[in-house]
């Protein structure tokens, strides 16, 4: 199982009047993360109904790498920035590709 | 906006009892999808937590392409598929990409 790729989707839901400060936070986030070694892919995107309602979608080697972004200090750093400006809890979903 | 790009994450929980019988649905789903001339790709993910937890993780060529995919008759045949083995109300969410 270590060796299999995985998927993650991440709602991500902000207070409205955070969105412009949020904006380089998420971008470091993203430059930081496609720079590791066990990421395949790494896109924020944008609810077109709700601009504050954002999904991460990612690529990932494995679950080994999975472990290693959590615990990189960029994103430790990221939660940290981020946890006071959340509109709800976000959800976040490790993926197994089926078909 | 026509042509531009976006993706779809759709969350689907369905009933334990149902998964055997769904996972042909799920398959025919995909494979007369991956035939539409606007899609770009449309991959069937797994909660590795809960068996019973998919996403869709799907990228499209425009809100056009999307528009004749839901009114495709693959797709409308699996909706009446899948209502009565649903565990909750699908979450669809229609993206753009932002970094």
């Amino acid at each position: 199982m270590a060796d299999q790729k995985l998927r993650i989707v991440a709602l991500i839901s902000i207070k409205q009047e955070s969105r412009e400060q949020l904006l380089p936070v998420f971008k470091t986030l993203i430059e930081e993360t496609r720079k590791e070694e066990g990421n395949i892919s790494y896109v924020l995107t944008n609810d077109v109904k709700d601009q504050n309602s954002f999904v991460f979608v990612e690529e990932w080697k494995s679950q080994e790498a999975i472990n290693q972004h959590m615990a990189s200090a960029h994103f430790v750093a990221f939660q940290g920035q981020i946890k006071d400006h959340l509109a709800a809890v976000p959800q976040v979903k490790i993926l197994s590709e089926h078909f």
